[in-house]
């Protein structure tokens, strides 16, 4: 596949373009792990350490899935709206990203995670973030699987309604559909190893709350998961379209 | 009505467009499949056996609709976004799916089902699909009727939204339409049966998790309400129009 | 102003445009008040004669609200959307629809809700549907001004979103501006008068119920309501553009 | 940056579109405050004084972002869909409106929030509106921080999607944009401070309700925020563009 990328790696660097983007990656990953991790703390403040319940599971979901909406919808037009270092490598993977483009993301992504986590403490009284474990119960290897399969839905939805040149108008509702399948996979692995999908949205609280057990799951998984969706879907769907049928249309549902 | 769909059967079988959009309903059922049913096993893990209450009819209701949402949206463009056998039911009676593509789409959504239900099994520690049944007090006629309804209302809304040929930009927000009257129809029906709609939605779970108790209901409901709206709408709405009108325009709210 | 709607009377009744209007507004409420009214006896099957909690009434919103977005999105370009006597009044108030015509959706939403709750008593068993009254503490003339207020807002947002000929492409987002100021006005009126904003959502359950203590209430709140917001949209909005204007754009944000 | 607003000051204070934008604002104020704090006056009607619980939280979150998706919606061709001094104030300071037009908007708002809460206490029987106060346990300086960051949030958003000459066909998404960040930071701040993130929101409950203590956070916090999203959106993004690059097309995931 021919690379896509315009510039090359020393221009790029400093190229404008780029400096916006990785600002935009930086405050949407503020603001989405400032109000997903932020949730969890706020039931904290309500219930202190009960076990949550249902009520509590949608709380958090929502807070996650319309936080991301709004922050992949700000960063879209200006980094792509990744604001999740699985994303970037997913694309990076399917080739849609250059490695210096995805290690500026990933830079930005930690970072925009760290400064939400620390201003979480910081407004919070001192409460200390919380991030994501693996429930009694549930086998390490088990909460792997379920971040692979998880973070493997969200990346495939990023390439079908985002990246696919054949998306058309459902581009527009991207965002939407990105942040509602994190929404739904938060109403399931959230009781079982807290569904993050995101390896940013772990570590902020992870280095802040100092709670680093557990953590590889939460990197390599959605590593892996977002790797077999670039695969599956640049080669799978993207791919298999014969080059010269430029002209095609997308086919519309009254057309088969 | 003419035939819609442009190739001949031995062709379109091995035609890449026809794998492609099977493979986008086998990932996208799997990605509805695995959240669908994840969120009720997820509540499981929380109460045990305990009857649900309210906020676990939101939890089961937001999970089906937001990954519905993402799985139309993601498989919209290249396989029509039916995830559904019930659907692609429906457009088979309407004329606008040949049956061979309808025989590839089910087995599609059959097998992305089952493969959900089987992985949720791996990754909860063994914990037995669910599915659907019908609540004490409820005979079976009564969740029959109520499957067919529930389903009519969704293909009805299917056919308005993404498949009308005057849709307009109203195609755009299709998927989300779809999604929605499916989460509404879940906080309806599941106290009485569970609100399926969706025959891969209930043969995954009753396959791995060995439930065959009503099982037909979730079958022959859909099918028959998805029928009914195929033929409500095409005959009712698309095909009354005089087919000379070619060049009308969609009636805008201000147009009358 | 010059009347908008094309046809004659007597040609009206009779054309295939108005027949298909006319079904189209039948099903589609139909299909919101199977869902809005439904859920209510859904939480009677869980919990009874129990006073409702937050989580009921987050039940109840979200029923109404992703209802009513399919439902509003699936006959938005047949009918305009109406789903309620009351929007029909605005919009006939304001010019945009002939009397003939806001008869015919009257009789089809009227028909469409009395069809759902008498589906919804067979489907559930004979549960006796419930519709609207007002609480205990509250006055009658304190519910009828709510309902005044809830469904100004409600048809103000269709004229905003549906109507205004500036509206741009906001119409594609107008089925969810109606649906979630329906929702979240639920979540405002729903403990001191059940928030009905409809005369159909209202009128079907209580033939069916017999239950008509108030009804009055949900009739003359809503056509005051919408009369008003016809009236203050119509002319201090919509008509209140210089008629020479005609090339004047939408004020984009970015204008003033 | 050369000032974008097209009419002087005298003559913008007569001119049509000014009287049309700032009724637009007053209504949809209006719509937002009623909903907003009509669902907090609900929540006490069902529960008098008991202490919030998960539920709660959902519904106060839902019932502020649904209805400020409709009031954004329903003025955003009309005024920008403001709603909130703080978004005002912040493109103010990003040279996005006159001074003149912000003070008609800023009166508008307040109006509205003073209207909707009066009508409140009238249809409620006279319960006093709550408005918001920091909870035990939280510093007001922290209080302080937590409405900068999240009125920051809600304005970068804002800029991002409605304002930026860049943001394409996201410009079709911005009210749910904007809306869903809203209802994320109440599920966040909620506990802890209330999350206004808008002074009208808070004023008109505190003028009715007659509860000045912790009310100038409510000021101050928001239109810092906002002005650090505005300075930040304006010079770190649009401006940062090369003047000559009017033809430039928006980034496109695909492109980089």
């Amino acid at each position: 596949m021919a690379r896509r990328y315009a510039f090359g790696r020393a221009e790029e660097a400093t190229h404008p373009d780029s400096v916006k983007a990785t600002l935009s990656e930086f405050i949407s990953t503020f603001i989405f792990v400032f109000a997903g991790e932020g949730s969890v703390l706020a039931l904290d403040k309500m219930y202190g350490d009960t076990a949550l319940g249902a009520s509590s599971l949608v709380v958090i979901a929502l807070a996650h899935a319309l936080s991301l909406f709004a922050a992949v919808a700000s960063s879209m037009n200006v980094s792509g709206g990744h604001i999740n270092p699985a994303v970037t490598f997913g694309t990076l993977v399917g080739g849609r990203v250059s490695l210096l483009r995805a290690i500026y993301y990933w830079i930005a992504q930690l970072l925009g995670a760290v400064v939400a986590s620390l201003l979480l403490m910081l407004t919070t009284n001192g409460m200390r973030p919380v991030g994501f474990s693996v429930a009694s119960g549930v086998g390490q290897l088990q909460a792997l699987l379920m971040e692979i399969i998880m973070t493997f839905a969200l990346v495939y939805t990023v390439y079908a309604t985002a990246i696919d040149p054949k998306r058309g108008s459902l581009g527009t509702i991207a965002p939407l559909a990105i942040a509602f399948i994190v929404g739904a996979n938060v109403l399931v692995g959230g009781p079982f190893e807290g569904a993050s999908m995101n390896p940013a949205r772990a570590f902020g609280p992870a280095l802040v709350g100092w709670r680093w057990r557990y953590h590889w799951i939460y990197w390599l998984g959605p590593f892996v998961g977002a790797a077999i969706a670039g695969v599956v879907y640049e080669f799978g769907v993207i791919q298999s379209e014969a080059p010269h049928h430029t002209h095609h249309q997308p086919l519309a549902p009254e057309d088969y």
